[in-house]
């Protein structure tokens, strides 16, 4: 597996923090930027021809011997390049490398497709940046507006009209690829498992159900700035104290509804040691096995968020910012798929609490994903880990999905 | 008092963040180096000797006729033009701009000086930016070793030296300053007033009795970051539970001593909104009426905070910022400052919970603060106010004060 090996390591230090070891491969930043010219001289190094779709998603495509005009009914498969901050080096770039090593295992196999194959990157799937995940599947495929999405703001206050504007994009341009399912048959997508499914098992490689629905939604807690030595205890509106409650909250009602709720990202203002600070904003993600669970929690969690404010006398705002209901990946395509990999003995079948473009193109398309074992199940973090020959089993065996897609 | 409106018109929009209307007046920030230049022009423009000292604290001299060599036994008055984030207009200019009107006020008056009088404004009161209150005043009074101020760094990671040397100063200079008390006869600040005490009361201008005892303790909870969707509850080591828990020990900590304490600036790392945090840093602000309650109440909220953090594995250290005792005002300028304001009745004597230059200047030197009326008590806020007769008033008070001083 030396190609999978020189591309793996051709991108390890892209966008790497140097004290945290974590990545920061934002949106259109210059980790971005940088990635994406790796991926074209990847495709063009190998006669594969590069666009980049009006929603800033890479495609390089592999067209059959002969074949005229547009791609048509294409084996698609590829993740994304970007990271959340200070994130692993696994979580897409795992699919897009094994992806290009896949095309590689094929023709050094001699073999032809006959239909198109295209190696994908999805553009900004973690939201990192700009607040909601998936923005490229997402516009791609209609569920994102393009003009809520032009008008998303990071945290300096750029929007992403303009991180694409100055990244030489046109992002007047962005909105539904009217050509999507005419060019696209199947996208499968490869990825490390983000929990510990697989390492429990001691499988290397399992296919994806579906993905729990699950949603990002932000809690403004407004209270008023004052001196934190001269302001008595009774005269305050300090909004940390409705926050803490609701952080204790969130877990609480997580557990009683068997689901997953955090505040990760916390944001405090004017954030002085010295001042009672006048406003928080926490984002809250929840996810649960279905639908209903997922709003009765969330609705639970924000009733809860209330009462704490209003004992202080904090205002409270909880706003959506993105809701993906539930994905159960079609069942044709996953059988398919463990057909061909047949070989390995039954293919473990998995649920993911994590989103994915391919459960975006779902909604659309026939899609399936591969997951890659993680020992730790750890993700999102610098110590996000794959082993490199379970790597190199995830590449051979989309080789084996390819070749069994492609040749007919 | 057209001399006090216009030096407070002036600098009214350095500094102001255009969205929340709050003073962003960082030490040796560009609307730090401003309000220096502002000064600067006050002093020049009045005949005054401008000097700035080794700590980067800039001096106004005003010298009896005649005098030859160094001040001696100066009445120095002033305050601080740095701000907290967002704070207010009041915090700091305040006491610069009634001591330069206070000034104009004697030479209308035809007041002639026995004594120089300076006019004061100490650098990097709030600790804003690098995390120490009092920065100017303590390396002037010893209190703060020049190394370590050297060392200290912003959130950029940028030290105090290089920002220093960056404004064109000369850090290798910082220390202590040995003429000091053989200059300075009294220190007299005036101080917008960050409680309601003198609203309370319905009177206009107090002096201070003492400052409470006060300091800043970083907290570090350490965990571990993972993905919000894919890790069990009960795989997670997530700092948030064991510091919003210790938000509200807290506060009921602090209640149950009769003191204050709050966690008013927060960073989360990675701070992405579907990641576990890997390690929360909050600073707390506690304050005391005596030092062994203030012992006592921190004390307490580190052993409730290592309780919290124990439960979810978290690791916790907990670092003294900065630890300011107890300031007792001395009696005799006191005494004065009310004699020669006898003609505004008694005049209210009250304490502080705020942190002041006065307050680091009393352990080498004779001092005294005036507080102007502030009728919500709002402070270190963009709401932070007081009535302009109030101002008035406090700048004749000053200058009454100034005149029984400097003539003898």
């Amino acid at each position: 597996m030396t190609t999978f090996d020189s591309l793996w390591s051709d991108i390890l230090d892209v966008g790497q923090h140097p004290a945290t070891r974590g990545y920061r491969r934002y949106a259109w930043s210059d980790a971005d930027l940088t990635l994406r010219e790796w991926f074209t001289g990847c495709a063009t190094s190998r006669g594969m021809d590069v666009e980049e779709d009006r929603n800033g998603n890479i495609w390089a495509w592999w067209m059959p011997p002969g074949w005229i005009g547009d791609p048509r009914d294409a084996f698609v498969t590829g993740s994304h390049l970007d990271s959340v901050p200070d994130g692993g080096a696994f979580d897409g770039p795992l699919g897009v490398v094994s992806a290009f090593a896949a095309v590689d295992l094929l023709r050094e196999r001699g073999v032809v497709p006959s239909i198109p194959v295209a190696v994908v990157a999805f553009s900004d799937e973690e939201g990192a940046r700009f607040g909601v995940a998936c923005v490229g599947s997402q516009l791609t495929t209609g569920a994102l507006d393009a003009d809520r999405a032009r008008g998303l703001r990071d945290i300096d206050g750029i929007s992403l009209a303009e991180a694409m504007t100055r990244a030489g994009r046109r992002p007047e341009d962005l909105g539904v690829d009217e050509r999507l399912q005419e060019r696209v048959g199947v996208y499968v997508e490869l990825h490390v498992e983000q929990g510990r499914g697989l390492d429990l098992v001691d499988r290397p490689i399992a296919v994806a159900s579906s993905i729990w629905p699950h949603g990002r939604w932000e809690f403004t807690f407004r209270g008023e700035a004052n001196h934190a030595g001269a302001t008595r205890l009774v005269d305050r509106h300090d909004p940390m104290l409705a926050f803490a409650s609701s952080v204790h909250s969130a877990r609480s009602c997580a557990a009683s509804h068997g689901a997953v709720a955090t505040f990760g990202k916390v944001l405090v203002s004017p954030n002085g040691a010295n001042a009672i600070p006048s406003e928080i904003r926490a984002w809250l993600d929840a996810r649960a096995a279905d639908e209903a669970t997922l709003t009765a929690l969330v609705d639970q969690i924000g009733r809860q968020a209330t009462a704490h404010a209003a004992v202080d006398g904090i205002g409270l705002e909880i706003e959506a910012e993105s809701i993906t209901p539930i994905v159960e990946f079609p069942e044709a395509p996953r059988a398919r798929v463990q057909r061909a990999l047949a070989e390995l003995g039954d293919i473990p079948v998995l649920p993911t609490q994590a989103g994915h473009d391919a459960g975006i193109l779902s909604a659309v398309l026939p899609t399936a994903m591969l997951f890659v074992r993680n020992p730790t199940g750890v993700s999102h973090s610098p110590e996000e880990y794959a082993e490199m020959d379970d790597c190199h089993r995830g590449a051979q065996a989309l080789a084996t999905v390819m070749t069994d897609w492609v040749t007919r």
